[in-house]
């Protein structure tokens, strides 16, 4: 079998150091044929739902025998714990704080467990560097065929952000700002959206918000969103729809309403961050 | 035939969110055995320009069967085609917004191509994110070996920039500055410059403005260069010829006419953006 | 045999031009097959030191047969002199600027030679552009199977900088920073410490410091440290042992003593540059 086991890598180690080499380092040590990709270096220091935000971007386009490398590591050497959960849609590798939340609420979770056999560490652990001496090794063992069962005894319970604000009320779905992008996007809890000839029509981004929340459908014509209170127009279909500089909500490439202002930054015309609210009515 | 195809990327989406790891994902998935190469995710949000520059410095160090996928895409959603260009130097797939206009303009364009068959996009195509939806796909289906013909029916007008100013002149070359790099050189529209001994002659960079301009040969002793209306001394050979902080002008990487400051930044103090008017004179 | 040759790359050219682009297409030219991996790009332009620190970070983690190219070049064009140097932790190659000090310091110089054969440049070598005229092409060739001998003459003194201060006195070291990362996490010269049960014991991590310091042992509880004058508690082994926002000492993820801010940034706080000086007290 000539398949080439593929890692990706997302931290908050930024590129000027050697942390994000000497981790790519420990995994072409233990599996020389792997593929690495990056998918961010320059997540926030320690902002472990802005990780969460950018696997949950990329992951779904990743064949799903991809190993996800995450460190975003907040509460290195002290009782978090190191853990890997196969999903559906990739087997994620990282502390246990959260950072998997919304790539575990969309796909099946398989499988989890704490990474606590030694024989999958580098031989010395630090107490500040889990990425190089318990991470890195353990997507490396994976990538090479070790079965995730080896790695450690299994966890019911790994630790997921509370929901993110989804309420469907009569002509409204109350919301909230999930993340705000480098382009000054700002991406809300609402989704996914999808357009149906001229309604749209939501079904809730993450399995806990959808128990809740369900799915609804209504005209786009005549709607109106509301974030942090300031009033725009309604839902649009592309940028081109409004002049430069304009602001607009339309569907997200991820299926989730954003706010954006064409060829320029929401965020900052709007002062927004993450939780900010949001509504849309109809 | 072992031949490991080969893909760059080139984008604005900076690297702090998950678009350019979905972006090579979507790749991966089509074609498994590719080789990606980052070019550059750090252009200024929609500066087609400043990508159009990054991908011309790079681009002609690359194996012609390269495949250069770029998106830096004002008009996302619009009006604006999606293309494939075919050269001498490599394939090109990306908007139809001049970003390819300086490799267009040194190498030969063999075929190009709207790249309007579903049949190479993803199965939803959003209307924000072609970089995923349709590039990615285009660029991994090239690279899978499927043929450029395929992929839409011809374009014969790509979009081009107009060219760079260049006008050789009795005693003098007058240019425009075309870029400024991370170390604060400003790369002008002066070339291809070439030291033939003593002397400097210049071939013009790009077919446009060559076909206008024409060769011309001269003396480099007693050259003066000037920037928005300021005096430089005459055209060094290395950074070594001046002391550390002070000015000059000397032939760049590229072959183009360059003012930098030994170990400092020419376009901070010289205070110059792109479009700023040089003359070399001799 | 099957095995992929190896290229790592450290630059100060940053990401939003062309040239390590321009790089890494030179080097896929000669060696299709190689594996290319970034340790960083981000290192401040012509810090030569900064560069130095991220290899020695980082190359330590790779196997011993992968190329390191450094490129953080302030000399290019002068009479500097471009190396190649082969040691049991991995090949150099890069200006002879003090750039593979660090490196160099901990494992065995086996051979070095200067860049000089012109059958190992491209065709044509600007003055300003050795990283991809000179250095990529050693790399490639290098990766490829060439004998480090056929590079050039052999160099017998390859520059480094001056050992950083180390000096082990009666109850107390002295040492210097080394370094601060993206974190603000302050890296020192005190190391390779580790510890053995309740005490610490330092191995000096550069040989040529090691030869003046020798190693030492001594209990953990009591010990103070300082920093630019600046006293802080004894020596942890964890973030966890304080409160978010604290100020510790523990022994980093390379060996070295550091000083930290639990998520937040100890240089801010204390503002310190490297060569502030450092004494760890028993």
């Amino acid at each position: 079998m000539d398949k080439t086991p593929l890692v990706t890598l997302t931290t908050d180690f930024g590129t000027a150091d050697g942390y994000v080499g000497a981790m790519k380092g420990v995994v072409l040590g233990i599996v020389p044929n792997v593929r690495l990709v990056d998918i961010s270096h320059q997540i926030a220091p320690q902002d472990v739902r802005q990780a969460a935000f950018a696997l949950y971007t990329a992951a779904p386009f990743f064949p799903p025998d991809a190993i996800h490398l995450v460190v975003v590591d907040p509460g290195v050497g002290g009782a978090r714990r190191a853990i890997a959960v196969r999903t559906s849609g990739g087997t994620l590798v990282g502390p246990d704080n959260g950072v998997f939340s919304y790539v575990m609420a969309r796909g099946e979770v398989e499988a989890a467990v704490a990474l606590t056999d030694p024989r999958y560490h580098l031989p010395r652990v630090s107490h500040t560097f889990h990425g190089r001496d318990v991470f890195a090794p353990a997507a490396a063992h994976l990538a090479a065929g070790v079965p995730i069962d080896a790695l450690g005894p299994p966890v019911h319970d790994p630790i997921t952000f509370p929901p993110p604000l989804l309420e469907v009320r009569p002509g409204e779905i109350a919301g909230e700002v999930l993340h705000v992008d480098r382009f000054g996007n700002v991406v809300t809890s609402i989704g996914c959206l999808a357009w149906r000839g001229d309604a749209l029509r939501l079904d809730p981004a993450f399995r806990q918000t959808g128990d809740a929340a369900g799915a609804v459908c209504f005209r786009a014509d005549g709607t109106t969103v509301a974030v942090a209170g300031r009033k725009i127009g309604g839902v649009c279909r592309t940028y081109a729809e409004v002049k430069p500089g304009e602001t607009l909500a339309l569907v997200g490439s991820g299926g989730h309403l954003e706010i954006a202002v064409r060829e320029g930054s929401a965020a900052r015309r709007l002062d927004v961050r993450p939780g900010a609210p949001v509504a849309l009515r109809w």
